[in-house]
């Protein structure tokens, strides 16, 4: 993204992964970056997760609103996130944003 | 933030460390989110970084675009963003953005 595309959406996800299921969610968290990346309207995203602590951010960066909406509700992506909540994670947060400037 | 503070300011700061200064690096990093958490209108800061790779996602968040703006003119904040520049990161990234949704 060397030319700004602003404004677009960040959907800032934060998350603490659970002792338990890490392999499976490992599985899953590929599968997932696969998929939104063959989404409409996906820009890019970006993940970083601390190994001691397992607590992780990522972004990912959709055209608008539209977009994001959709992808959420992606039948798989669904599923994800349901596995996310029930077992994956011991805590998570969402945050959705429209970026404004960038350099 | 069980309550929603929205609409608030993200700081999207993503870095790539430098091989070299690590332990300058750590010192620096450490002031910076305790300065930043003095700050008028600060909210939270979150960070993650892969300890492979080296790339780190920071979010801070702030109540205003007032608030981000003077942050960022903060003489010891801008000493560390010079160094940040020219020591520190092999890359780095800023974007801010409004948050206008979370759960």
């Amino acid at each position: 993204m060397s030319q700004s595309l602003v404004p677009y959406v960040a959907v800032i996800f934060t998350s603490t992964l659970a002792f338990e299921h890490q392999e499976e969610y490992s599985q899953w968290a590929e599968r997932m970056i696969d998929l939104a990346k063959t989404q409409p309207g996906f820009i890019s995203i970006v993940s970083a997760r601390d190994s001691e602590t397992r607590f992780g951010i990522s972004v990912s960066y959709f055209k608008d609103e539209e977009s994001v909406k959709k992808w959420k509700a992606v039948h798989e992506h669904q599923e994800a996130q349901k596995l996310g909540k029930e077992k994956f994670y011991s805590e998570y947060s969402v945050k959705v944003a429209k970026v404004y400037r960038e350099y």
